[in-house]
């Protein structure tokens, strides 16, 4: 038998589900393969031997045919399978991890395996790559599939997910932005978004600013220092002509010299217990805005709801989520291991992207920032590089299938 | 001249743009009417003359028909006209904001008013209805059209904006359930709802948990003392079976005593300038849970976004909110002043209303709250007669009009 495995890691997205779909597919399109396991909880769940017969799953008996099913899957939301943060041990420490992931492939009769992941995952397709290379081990071929909200990985011209994530955190803005323009009073709205080491999510926030150019936003992206003084003179001159201001900041926002600002400017917070509580760097600027400005002013983290929002897709974003999942598959069957299901971009207005195949070395550990050159010059936005660059990877929608008024989904585990 | 005004009052929902749109469309249908106005910010804005021109705003001569004006503006969040929460004063005390609104109605030659809003602004509507009749104005009528995301009005079954943010509540509930479910280890999620004086919207969780039932929910209202021990028993008794536990508790929650759990068990919290920063219900659970349990625990606010996630409505709320508006329009037209546009169920299973009007006396200034015998003994979820009251409420769905992947909205100011 020759069989296929794939496996979910990392954080969770809206579309790594649709990643998941498309390698599902081609694993049962294609003759070369019997049967399409898939293993819960990411690479430790591969060494605990938890798996699932997806091909049984998804051709099984029921009302709903394979087709069915696998369009429900890609508008689930969060990884399906489950998933894992776990480090493989460096192979020249010790090895027996790798022993046992290939004795348990043995196993199961896997010749292929496909990991969706972001850049700490790609380091398990890199190592398990390079176990296999030097063991001569020829028959296993082991691939990467890309996905993240952050869209911080190298290789490729945006991650799946990041798409789905903008036009969530772009359609929020532009209702708080109804909400800001409500009452007279001046008033400020300040969304803490995801992206410790990167500012794209944040970033995200300027296509909606752009859509109507009614209320000015101030984006602040973790790439630029941040300056608590600026920031309120920011907001101070933006109040002087209207009464509503959004503003848009990367959880990861530091000073000069790298301090995080919700590290730097928290107030000093116990519980009960005599335990530190730490504010999140939107908290800490709404105080500072509340305190220094006087004015009316609100601040809202969008936690785990800007890469689980599944109601929200991005049509552009699944289609390609699918497709670069299907491309992996694909990559595993012609042996190309070692490698990362990719795509880059030929032109943006018509959007055009190629599909393509990067080693995964070129990704693995790595980080892609923002350009400080797509930033303007106050670090409080951006600039029409940047518009071009996210708005076609916004672009339609994916509406859920619901039952009695909520969102049905599909489960694996 | 016959003109009719038309102002929306109090915290903003995503269907009370639906119910200006019902009021809009019967002004404009009726032969009686000459001019349809709209106050900018509620009552205050009538009493500083901010009047639009609604009728030439959906009648001016642009790319889009009427139709399709007040179709955009039933899928636009917030308050299109603005809002205020401005309290008449006691006509006892001091009737001249009164006779300053009747001048101003006067020389606008406005004989038809609708004011849109909860509990407090039908104060204003009772207020100002009384003073016509004290003073026998027979050829002014003011009359009341319901909406609050709150669901706590008297003399209505529920409330329009209620049902689009309780569909909003269970789909983010279901998503999150997804994400409570990816990884292996024990994790809870807590979700801080709106409601300070009636727990409905924290009810809402409850279609998300029914749906599927695969994983517990821990549903407190602040209709039911909260007791921490309690609170922590229960989680640590469903974690017992499950890795994840999703929790939903109303803002408002308090102890047997009514004091709010973030008053009496907040961390002693100080800003850089010694202000008191007071932490959320939400987060004071999750540390609890943290330093008592030890296990993964996320707190979430939902914050503004449950009143105006448009992008999320229910079909069923907006045909409501619409129609009731349409209604209260009639009513002003008829003469009926003092009057609430409203509604009542007549069956649950096919759900069935049928629309009527309610004296204003019996709306203005009170609250409805959740029965207590819908809520399950331990305090920790909601009955199956809830869920038979909620369900309905939630179904169908209204898309957004997109432009560039962002939803696209009507602005009237």
């Amino acid at each position: 038998m020759n069989n296929i495995l794939v496996a979910q890691s990392g954080g969770p997205t809206s579309a790594i589900n649709g990643t998941l779909s498309g390698v599902i597919r081609a694993g049962i399109e294609s003759e070369r393969v019997d049967k399409v396991y898939g293993a819960c909880y990411g690479i430790q769940g591969v060494l605990e031997e938890k798996f699932v017969d997806l091909t049984q799953i998804m051709q099984g008996e029921e009302e709903w045919s394979t087709e069915d099913k696998l369009d429900l899957l890609r508008r689930t939301p969060a990884a399906a399978l489950g998933s894992c943060r776990f480090k493989l041990n460096d192979i020249q420490e010790d090895d027996s991890q790798y022993e046992r992931i290939i004795e348990i492939f043995r196993k199961k009769e896997i010749c292929y395996f496909v990991y969706i992941g972001g850049n700490d995952s790609m380091d398990t397709v890199y190592k398990l790559s390079e176990y296999c290379k030097a063991k001569g081990i020829k028959d296993i071929t082991v691939v990467g599939a890309p996905k993240t909200i952050d869209n911080d990985l190298c290789g490729i011209d945006h991650c799946p997910g990041f798409g789905s994530a903008a036009k969530y955190i772009a359609t929020v803005f532009a209702e708080l932005e109804r909400e800001a323009e409500v009452y007279e009073s001046p008033n400020v709205i300040i969304v803490e978004l995801m992206g410790r080491h990167a500012g794209w999510l944040t970033a995200a926030a300027a296509l909606a600013e752009k859509k109507e150019g009614r209320i000015p936003y101030l984006i602040y992206l973790e790439e630029h220092p941040f300056d608590m003084k600026h920031f309120l003179h920011d907001v101070q001159m933006a109040l002087q002509n209207h009464s509503a201001v959004m503003v848009a900041v990367s959880e990861g926002v530091h000073d000069e010299s790298g301090r995080f600002i919700c590290e730097t400017d928290a107030p000093k917070q116990q519980d009960v217990f005599g335990h530190s509580m730490l504010a999140g760097t939107g908290r800490i600027l709404e105080e500072k805005v509340r305190n220094v400005i006087g004015c009316k002013v609100r601040s809202i983290e969008l936690n785990l709801l800007q890469r689980c929002a599944a109601h929200m897709m991005s049509k552009t974003d699944i289609e390609e989520s699918e497709r670069l999942g299907y491309q992996a598959a694909e990559m595993a069957l012609r042996g190309a291991g070692g490698q990362m299901s990719s795509l880059s971009r030929t032109t943006d207005d018509p959007y055009r992207v190629v599909y393509e195949s990067v080693p995964i070395s070129q990704v693995a550990n790595l980080e892609k920032k923002v350009p400080l050159e797509w930033i303007t010059a106050g670090g409080n936005g951006v600039t029409e590089d940047m518009i071009t660059y996210l708005k076609p990877l916004i672009q339609g929608e994916i509406s859920s299938v619901y039952k009695d008024g909520v969102p049905q989904y599909m489960y694996l585990k």
